[in-house]
């Protein structure tokens, strides 16, 4: 049997439906390469999942996870251990608050937004949370309940209860019926102060927030919004917890969005590019003025792989990575180019309605119709034909990218070359033309 | 600023209280033995979190871990990848379903028991599940909701909601007010049929079982239950999920403890010895005839780090080398041994109230009278003095053993030579009687 074949008859896949996969096969990686068994290579535009920031085959990483393996490949979590030692102070540095951080470690994104949904209640004796519409903070039952969109819904009636949902800037099809980026911040900061009005404030423990929407489409939010929720959150002692599993380690040209935004959050949770996703690891940070209280009180949680040797080893030489490379400040200094190339990509092609994003995060957000705003793919509905036609050109045209809905989700590794980008742009370009010559005609 | 301090200033541990920490700072392990930064070596009796199956710096391991960072590190799991395959292929191979499983892989224990519920529901239109007391499935929302015990409560009241909790059974102090193991597992299922009968079989989606309870004290079940519980669910068309997270991987003796009972489940969840924990994975086993519901149906989850290339090559590492060294049969050839040496511990340290287990997997539950079993340190509260006086012993004497109040979990590398173990065990009695004289006197 193939190796694709087996794949099929054994291994189960996010999300979809497994009856009509059929996905390369990918056996290696080189840089910003993905090859398939037959040699075959992917440009991989989305950096895997958002995650993968230094690119296939970085040198520190590989020798670092080897050495690593050899040296001490796992420890249980009640043992000290020197890498993650130096791996929590060094996120500590990184962090926005002046008097540091501690830091509990996960093995993935979503447990990181568990335990830090744990952690706001215990610190303010508060039961509720508030989350954004449109928001993804991960798949187990309490993230999912904090998830505003449609992958909140297979679990339900089971989430975890407690979660309130507003909505959050979106300008492109904006819920506060405007298109002027300031109205848009002041009316959405007035609805937010009428849910806390309506749930009592006294009774919120903490907003989560991704400070820059990411699966869901990219979205940036208009100038002050940030800043206003921050506000919000003082006034009624309740705990701002910015979910950085996509945006911190340089995706935005800064250790964390709070840095680029100057906007400073009580705890942060992050994953994928703190190893970039060589190693699964995740964790929560939490201002060292909060963290004080689990001195004396139980932290309220735990996990086999928390501060896994050989996880915290990679986040450690990933860390060197982006510093010794200067990739944060790479990023800043690439982001015109990447923006402008992906503009003149809206130029050439009506079927994208909007390019958006920042440092080296971006959406194109697909439609039939520029005017109208007509999805090319309705949201929370299978991929439209069109949209399925897009995917196969894309595998042709040989570029992975992520997809959700009629989005495609466009952040390269940080490490990517201004050719290899531009070769994406135009591969992309290419099976945008097939879709609209093809399925839109 | 030392290690140690640096770890005490940034990182948080699981479960306990900060400021009393104090355990030895590790940086190297070899085989059985862990190191910490003066040399000191620690005897590794518990295998990590019993997960360590194949001891520190194993090399087929350590090769394969290296060859794939170099490789291919990580790819999405929307991609198809080959070790992925083969890894799924083998663990479908080694289920107990003649006609084989599928795996949705997940990076830890408790987000396979997450997937699991979502599965269960998913596949039978039910909403209730029914777990044990004194069981432990994970630290995530639902996972807490499932766990029978005192790692459940600081999520509350936050937890998923649907979960019914009933006594298994325990001989050594009966739920059931007996001391005859056939009247225990017959009133056992008595009481869980009842439990069903109030609940409305109808509405109950599956029973989640640790076959052998882990780190609620090692209790293996009387005779006829598990086979018991097997039957009911058949009556009712209840899905049964066995979490072997802990009992996995030769740990009694087989790939899976429903091996070593000849007792089927429909689901299966995994992790710490696929990989013998040098690489976070885990994943939910589902048997063929059911897993088919999602080739129509989407997937009702997704994580990150699915199907993580260097997670499933280290898994494949792990399958091999249980099969080339033969460990499974090896655990069984030591069964006895294992047996002998932990029971005559007991005969030497009236502390010591009971010793069971199977496998490489036991517990030794200590009273401070055997007369009336009062636990050397309470239930669901933090250690005793004389608890505490044994930890620190243990540490002195040079042994790691996982400890929750007044049980601790014996759980070798299943690679343990003969005379490894003997030392451990004197170095352990050596603790006993420390904590015998000097806290109980
Ligand atoms: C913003 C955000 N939070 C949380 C998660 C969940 O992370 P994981 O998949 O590692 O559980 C994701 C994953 O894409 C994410 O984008
Ligand atoms: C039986 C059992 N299930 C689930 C878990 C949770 O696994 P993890 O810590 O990887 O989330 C554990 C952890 O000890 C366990 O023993």
């Amino acid at each position: 049997m193939s190796l694709k074949a087996l794949h099929k008859k054994h291994v189960l896949t996010p999300w979809v439906a497994q009856a009509p996969l059929n996905p390369p096969l990918v056996v290696r990686g080189e840089g910003v390469w993905l090859y398939d068994e037959e040699g075959r290579r992917y440009l991989d535009l989305s950096s895997g999942l958002v995650a993968l920031n230094l690119g296939h085959g970085h040198p520190r990483l590989v020798r670092a996870i080897a050495e690593q393996a050899a040296t001490l490949a796992y420890a249980a979590p009640s043992l000290f251990h020197d890498k993650r030692a130096l791996l929590a102070k060094a996120l500590s540095d990184l962090s926005p608050w002046p008097e540091g951080a501690r830091v509990f470690f996960t093995p993935s994104g979503t447990e990181a937004n568990e335990d830090a949904l744990k952690f706001v209640r215990h610190l303010t004796g508060r039961f509720k949370v508030l989350a954004a519409y449109r928001s993804f903070h991960g798949a187990t039952h309490a993230s999912a309940s904090l998830t505003g969109e449609n992958r909140r819904w297979p679990s339900e009636p089971g989430n975890a209860p407690g979660v309130v949902h507003f909505f959050a800037p979106y300008p492109y099809r904006s819920p506060f019926y405007t298109e002027d980026p300031k109205e848009e911040t002041a009316r959405a900061l007035d609805h937010l102060e009428r849910v806390l009005l309506h749930e009592d404030p006294k009774r919120v423990a903490a907003i989560f927030l991704e400070p820059v929407v990411g699966s869901n489409g990219v979205i940036v939010y208009p100038e002050g919004y940030l800043e206003g929720v921050r506000a919000l959150c003082d006034r009624h002692g309740i705990l701002l917890v910015f979910d950085e599993v996509m945006t911190g380690f340089g995706r935005l040209g800064a250790a964390f969005a709070a840095l680029r935004f100057g906007v400073v959050p009580d705890l942060i949770t992050f994953a994928k590019g703190v190893t970039s996703a060589y190693v699964p690891l995740g964790g929560v940070l939490v201002r060292e003025t909060l963290a004080r209280y689990f001195d004396e009180n139980p932290l309220p949680t735990g996990h086999t792989y928390s501060g896994h040797p050989l996880a915290v080893a990679a986040g450690l030489a990933s860390l060197e990575a982006y510093r010794e490379e200067g990739l944060f400040e790479r990023v800043l200094a690439m982001e015109g180019f990447f923006q402008e190339s992906l503009k003149a990509l809206k130029d050439r092609h009506p079927v994208v309605g909007d390019v958006r994003g920042l440092g080296a995060f971006y959406a194109l957000e697909l439609v039939r119709d520029r005017e109208t705003k007509e999805p090319l793919s309705p949201w929370h509905a299978p991929f439209s034909p069109a949209m399925q036609a897009l995917q196969k050109a894309l595998w042709q045209e040989g570029v992975y990218l992520l997809a959700k809905h009629n989005i495609l989700v466009v952040a390269p590794p940080l490490t990517i070359k201004e050719e290899e980008f531009l070769e994406g742009v135009e591969r992309l370009s290419r099976a945008l033309r097939q879709v609209e010559v093809e399925a839109l005609g």
